[in-house]
């Protein structure tokens, strides 16, 4: 497979179910990709309005500081709004006609663990079938754009716990320390957030194990929705395990 | 991640329990691979001698000439004979000094899946032993040559009742015709096993079910033993569903 | 457990979430059981108005053509729309009427792994929990019939990825000429859906690959939802390893 | 299928490491088989001369009492002794060689959960690995009878803990009364092991737990290594949930 | 960890999707918390209007007389009636608000197995978001009470078919005859229920059976949702296995 | 259950496949219990001979300082060497040996996930089998000292890799900073492994990781061989998820 230079690379378009999930469960990740050239496009389905801290208003000033910072843009939509996702389709074709719109080569969601924040593996599946949704050319609702196929759907986890037991991780790489100051930066941006809870501490000390493991400064873990269909093994040629 | 010019590509090791496992599970990705200009050296642990076809002298003759037709070196080395074989720390360590004479980047093994013949997931645990002892400094057995690490483990799967149901597999697209000819040609090599079965269709329909599911011709399912580390999504942008 | 003589045998409730979907799962099962003598019925739940070829109304003429070549009765239900399938319990109530109507000795129905086109797992949901909801006394909306249960529900699935991991499958052997035959002809009915697709390559393909680990020419799995309960070993005398 | 009249058809072997392990684990379908006119053969790998209760001399005379009650021949073999036992090739072809011996339509072994007496997934491994090698044509040590090929294998858990959770289990009906008492007898048999623990009534309550989730009276589970290949539906009429 | 007084322990809150449920999932071990002092409070959801046998208001009082017996105050509540019961962000916010209001320690709540009667795992998944959308500060519909962190959620199990398989349990013992005595009371006030199926038969094996394992008369199995945070192991100086 | 004072507690007993492994993999549980009186004895099964790094002597130096830091006796043993460790019964038994000697309450063993070090998923087998032995009256090996029925056996992961997926843990918290500080200089004590790699710091990142999950400042994960069986709900009254 020969890579894509970048500047023609489909654009990356991750979803996040509150103003900060996308910087916290991927950020690095994010950084990475546009700083290699790549458009990265982000979709939050909520303005946190039900979280302990900061206001609606607050969460979108933080979001679009944060998205600058990681060289994105940035879109809100409604779905249900915070803590109150439910899976429908119509929020499902919704995701879709955005996925038409963008038209991106990878996409990025919220993982399907249900032991979490509900409105996370809830956005999970919305975006999964909004994939697939996508492709099908009858779809009455969505004929304002032609279908499109994504190349590949990852999953992140905002919190360990959200880490899929059954789905083989592949690991980016984000030690770099122009890519770890950037990551960290956007997600102090999320300053109502710090408050309370130790939130980016986690993030990095789980980058910095992972990276530990893979004998990199730190990684972040994305788990592909389906294999990896690759040209050779010259793609492969790093492995995760340094103990 | 700059794809190393493949004359510079470490080695690619594959080690086969029986003179034609390697070529029926994993054949078309050794081609591709010495197509492309990566040095494969093949490890053959038995000479078949408790199969109910073929002789020892015959099933060498076709291992070679079917090595040969994918551009893979050939040696044999005696463990505990077909059929007999037993997971002994000896074993390992013997494997172990093969790693640190080949000094490969990708190793290849029999997956651990048990519910096949009893010495293909045997030596896939006696192969990812190896690996790691292959890179301790303080074995006396194996002081003749400095460690190596390895880059990557991946386990083939002889049978689709060998794949593992706990790894997520990548793919490798084996459509070219000219791969998917010499693939045919060295698992027809074996001549003395073809006559019971139908191996080589087994393999051949293995593959196109793989290829219909993936959008190619045909595919061949490898299983990492550890998380794929990668500098950049773009590494990543085929996926493996079509339907 | 003597073998209850065909005609008398309770018949079998097929559902689908579209109209092709029972033929490419298991329309084999299907052919065999009504060559044998037992009354199929099928429930289609859409026209497959999402589809990208074919319209409603020619996706209802193939359905009934290929019922027909199978021996199978056909009704189409409405419950929310192709590709627009929610879990609701007003559509398990719908199905478990159905039920209580045909009054099935052996129920088939997608497989409820989640990563395929939402609507297959969707329809598996509310299938299983029908055969639950048709043998509740007390349910106000199902009064019309008495109370009835299943004896076995089997789920079918439409592509590999389909096939659910943790249920050990049961095999049918559907290798005789003439049911190959009839399936073949009954998938090829659906001439709108093969125009893009190798979908009757891919299920022949799969179906091959089955019959060969199991030592027959053709097998489809069916993946049942609870143990079987046997009177005796003599009805399991043959297994599905030959590699 | 039609089943073979019992007359014809070919021996059960079931295989034990200690003096009462079949008894305990599967009595009671034993008891049914050979009531209904299969012959059965008991392999006993041990004397029980590691257990805290009743001499080897003891043992081997609650086993021949025992298995004579169940209507089944008896042997015993020395492998490594009781709570000796190791995975030894030279054990596997010696089980190979009672398997080419007796040939069997469907053999029994206890399971492989690791969490138990180590002796038990131990000879669950041996017994899976002589099945295969009882096929292989040309094992030097097997020369003396042709191979032979069996039907089915299936795992008995001794306890309820080595029930395999990944195994969909199979439930044999054990409920008709003369079933359950010579069950009963056969368990109570082994007299010396039953002085310290409540063996049987552990049994007795664990086939009853499965009979009543499965509307019979009492139900012992076995867990098929492979998939069973069915001929026809009407051999799954039964399935096990009632509540 | 020094044991609270029980006096002083939070309350115990149970919820269960009918009027029975939580007397056949864990009443012994509600009957053993009470009686050390634990204030139990119960949530039932239906009331069983959609079962074969016994009307709402007959349901009402045998629920009323169990938990009394068990020492447990009740309370009813209505979300889509029996067999109706769907996963609604409103019901989980009901719940939420019930949690904020009695302000538990432990919750209770069926498990999320999803081949179980629909209401247990819908009733359990609402359960769980309930006990995360209860600390959750800025949810508009629960202002009335401050944010409230539950102690630990664990799952029972109704049947043994709901046992979760992936989660490891902790056994409650339950064997004290005065425990014993009272579980079953109240399984028998819901005489309606006894009158078809041998439910109370059912949960005593099933307990017998635990038990036996455990090195105990009868135990209950409760699944935690989370891993259990010690301070010391000598919480933990008894374990499960004495086969 | 109340809490036996620590005085009376029967001892712990960990085992070690090298000379730092239990240190690394569960040091501040052991600091935990000896500081509360609970005596801990180590069996270190090699004297790291096959490291890249460290004499066999300076090991055995390092090893009784840690220990001595830890407040635990020591004690060596002579099973195949490092690296080289085979799963042999002989092995068991020494290790049933010393069980019984010891006379534990609860035993500690490296997991049994097989990809890691070689020598631990065989110690852990070894130590799981030796629990069992200790059992059985009948061992002529173990005549010596009477049988002996320990109370749990946890295991624990000397690397993030080594912890079993499934299995739920119980997480010790051991934010205590004298607990912390003990543990850390017990850790640096094996001053030889220190200079190459960064344990020190994997460990301690991935206990802080575990606390900030849990709610407290460091946690260590330990995993259950069997359920625990519990007297009271008292006794779990916290668990382990903030985010």
């Amino acid at each position: 497979m020969k890579p894509i230079p970048k500047s023609e690379a489909p654009p990356l378009l991750a979803f996040g179910a509150h103003p900060d999930d996308i910087e916290f469960g991927c950020g690095g990740v994010i950084a990475k990709e546009t700083r290699a050239g790549r458009a990265a496009h982000f979709v939050i389905c909520s303005r946190g309005e039900a979280a302990s801290h900061g206001t609606p208003a607050q969460r979108v000033i933080e979001a679009n500081r944060s998205a600058a910072l990681l060289g994105a843009r940035l879109e809100f939509i409604e779905l249900d709004g915070d803590a109150h996702l439910e899976v429908r389709t119509a929020h499902a074709l919704k995701l879709a006609g955005i996925i038409r719109r963008v038209r991106p080569g990878i996409v990025l969601a919220p993982s399907l663990v249900e032991n979490q924040h509900p409105d996370h593996p809830r956005l999970g599946q919305l975006v999964r079938d909004a994939c697939r949704l996508a492709r099908y050319g009858g779809i009455r609702e969505l004929r304002r754009a032609p279908p499109h196929a994504i190349e590949q759907l990852f999953y992140y986890a905002v919190t360990p716990e959200a880490e899929p037991p059954g789905l083989t991780p592949v690991l980016i790489d984000v030690s770099a320390p122009e890519i770890l100051k950037v990551w960290t930066v956007a997600m102090e941006a999320h300053a109502t957030q710090a408050a309370s809870r130790n939130y980016v501490e986690l993030q990095l000390t789980r980058a910095r194990l992972r990276g530990l493991r893979a004998g990199v400064g730190h990684a972040i873990a994305l788990f592909p929705n389906d294999p990896l269909v690759l040209d050779s093994l010259a793609q492969t040629d790093r492995a995760a395990r340094r103990f």
